[in-house]
């Protein structure tokens, strides 16, 4: 890719943009910071300083001349990559010039307000304590699609902040064809709910030695990847040589922190095989959070929890945790892939994890409208887990209070998940016999043909035209239906 | 201190400063990852990063309204903190719009160059690789000097810029009285050149398990501090309640890494005691190098290294270091205080240590003249060596090219390192009988009298007022040669 930009304002807009993007990279590793090393009472000072530099690129990005500079730029002949920076910078002046500075501080101040009430109405199970902070939320995130504007469903407004071009009438095609599928799979699936070693306790020691060694293993370069650990994991990237992950060590039941640090590594992937030509330009990034989550989804379900990834790695966990000693690569399996019906959505198994997206899904959309009312959001929540999963929370907490998510505001967000499990499984059927180098702990013909298919173009393309484009056809469930009934049928 | 800052032009100033303070913090922040946890590889984007918010701040810094601001409040009527807003401001203004930006850029690409070529050069002991570099260092130096400008000697205006005030006068006062004192000392002290401790080996785990224990008992709150590790030992104040050291476990002499956390603890109570009100102003900073390093060396040396510290530490040491059983605290206390003229700065004892230092200032000061040329360095500096210290370096790599100070442009630096001694000594004089708690290994009413005295004003004074504010007298080294013949004869 030699010379990607070569349009002269494109040139310019790129040369002006380093300055937002050192700010962001700035921002970045301070959020890293917050969740890793910063002792606790440092969060004060740190979160003005991130708040003064998310307002000074914010500054940068509706400056009128870099406006201008972007709305030049649009009408020339460009190539696919510096189409791509007009896109995504588009999407960017357009957000923070459509919804009006009162508006962002407004919800700002209400989504920090509302997740400190979601925390205190969590541990006490008790949903009045959030639920006039959720309306706000909900009234807030309607202007917020006022503000931007959509067709046909307020929803699609905030669908698209997420997952660009995403729309309910995809949502509603994808979730009608795969609930009815999924109830099938799990009526009929045999894998046990249950095994011994979720009960294990391990060192913390050992573990980390083995996370390590399973990732050299897998490839990945600590010159230029590190782990970390945090409360909650995540991956950030930093540059093109510079990709974190955070795990957790909780000190019983291994394979969360396993498959964790498996899933972190595959989005740590992306953000190492984009291609370094774009380093320090807007399209340096994941093409949706959906495609993102569908790299660390494949790899977590599709590669780790085979049983081609569990036989192979299986010497080396047993090297590391002494206990493994007790069962067989047959035992782990089992472990990694039990299946059953549960009500909180992080602890789900593979099988099971849409059916909580749906419910999700179908409620936000509903509040948005108004069709229902936050009010009586606890009794529908129970409602749907029960329609949807056949069990009932006994309570809030385990209910609608489990997830953090609406009370940052992310109104939207949650169908990601789903669009990931769903490309996930149509990554792995067009990877083909690629998959099959895993028994080996081969990776770099997978990892060569993730890099060709998705990682290298960055944001270069939405995350429709990259499926497209990559493997003939947009969001398609049957993929993912495929996948969990050839698995667990 | 209630409404420390009340003038409005200066609060005008200080709500734009904010951001500065921001990208300044963030800009700590990555230097900091650089040397503790950024992958190897990232480095290359960080650096980009780094210089981008350094032009930020600069951009800022230099804005003409923003001078007229300071300019505006110059005229007002300001109490002492307004005052040192104003003055910190100016100076860096001068700093920034006197040097033009092409002599900036030039330093910047020369020491960079530098520090790579007497990297090679002490490699290789082969000063011929490092002159030309240095040459034009000095050169550069001379500009900035002619550019800032200066009273009587071209120095003055180097020795600024790191100890507000000092000169060239100062500094011949000090040293002139100084030398002929501490080879006196030396001549006649007792103290053994050498403990076999120096050549123990220990573990990493239980070492740090020391600094760390040592550390909470003289009362750090690792709430607002941390210890990380690096390949060179530093401070770093990210904000009122977010200050870090490294240090570096070298697996033998463990006086070595002891001492390092003690001195880089020195700074960090200095940065956790200014007072919180000045957070995120241009005074929320030490006085100036020579006292920043006072308070390190005074925790080091005064402290650190005295009887009852050793005394009343000894049992601490003993529980992490089970080989110090088999010595006496007396031991202890004598392998902590050796004396030998020695080579190598860095390792220099507290008596020899800043006749290295002489060697150097005489030497700049020369260099910057034209009195002395750069290629007769080496001669010169084993001269020197000789005289001083009655020893003669083999080669140029333990002689004049020890020191990574000059290849990065640092000149008019070293003397602040005698400073920090002479005014260490002066702070252990005048704080008296609280001296004697520490063997009680209590350390609150002296951190309390230097927070009074030091601490809490930041860079509110320069340093010649607040040393004669607090102690009724500038740098004076009678207390230094005071304290060493007391010690030492």
């Amino acid at each position: 890719m030699h010379m990607v930009f070569e349009n002269p304002t494109i040139r310019e807009i790129l040369d002006r943009y380093k300055q937002i993007w050192a700010l962001r990279h700035a921002s970045a590793l301070m959020d890293w910071d917050v969740q890793t090393y910063m002792p606790p009472q440092g969060i004060e000072h740190r979160s003005i300083a991130i708040a003064q530099l998310s307002l000074l690129s914010q500054k940068f990005i509706t400056d009128p001349s870099f406006i201008a500079l972007v709305e030049k730029a649009e009408g020339a002949e460009l190539n696919d990559y510096e189409r791509g920076v007009v896109r995504v910078l588009k999407r960017e002046i357009k957000y923070n010039t459509k919804i009006p500075p009162k508006l962002l501080e407004e919800i700002t101040v209400t989504t920090q307000e509302a997740t400190v009430a979601w925390r205190e109405a969590r541990e006490k199970s008790n949903f009045s304590l959030f639920r006039p902070r959720l309306e706000k939320i909900i009234e807030l995130s309607r202007q917020v699609a006022e503000k931007l504007g959509y067709e046909k469903h307020p929803y699609n407004a905030l669908l698209d902040l997420y997952e660009e071009g995403f729309t309910v009438a995809d949502a509603d095609a994808i979730f009608s064809k795969l609930v009815p599928s999924l109830r099938s799979i799990i009526n009929r699936q045999k894998m046990p709910p249950h095994s011994p070693l979720e009960d294990v306790k391990y060192e913390r020691g050992p573990a980390e030695a083995m996370i390590n060694d399973i990732l050299r293993t897998m490839g990945y370069d600590f010159n230029r990847f590190r782990v970390d650990v945090s409360p909650h994991p995540f991956t950030i990237g930093l540059g093109p040589r510079d990709v974190r992950i955070t795990v957790r060590y909780e000190g019983i039941d291994f394979k969360r922190v396993l498959f964790s640090a498996i899933h972190e590594g595959g989005h740590a992937l992306y953000e190492l095989q984009l291609d370094e030509s774009l380093a320090m330009t807007p399209i340096f990034d994941g093409a949706s959070m959906g495609i993102h989550e569908s790299q660390s989804r494949f790899w977590e379900n599709i590669v780790g929890r085979s049983k081609p990834f569990v036989e192979a790695m299986y010497p080396i966990m047993k090297k590391h945790l002494g206990f493994l000693n007790a069962y067989s690569p047959s035992d782990l399996y089992i472990y990694f892939n039990t299946v059953k019906p549960s009500l909180i959505r992080v602890d789900a198994d593979e099988v099971t994890y849409n059916m909580h997206i749906a419910v999700r899904y179908e409620l936000e959309k509903l509040m948005l409208t108004g069709e229902i009312k936050v009010s009586d959001l606890p009794e529908l929540w129970n409602r749907k887990m029960e329609e949807y999963l056949g069990i009932h929370p006994s309570n809030d907490a385990e209910g609608v209070l489990q997830d953090i998510h609406w009370s940052q505001g992310s109104i939207g967000y949650f169908p990601t998940y789903t669009l990931g499990n769903l490309v996930a499984a149509m990554v792995g059927h067009f990877a083909g016999k690629l998959l099959d180098e895993v028994a080996e702990l081969k990776f770099d013909g997978l990892k060569a043909w993730l890099r060709e298919k998705i990682h290298r173009y960055g944001a270069t393309y939405d995350p429709k035209t990259l499926l497209k484009k990559s493997f003939g056809e947009s969001y398609n469930p049957d993929y993912l239906i495929n996948y969990l009934s050839r698995k667990y049928l």
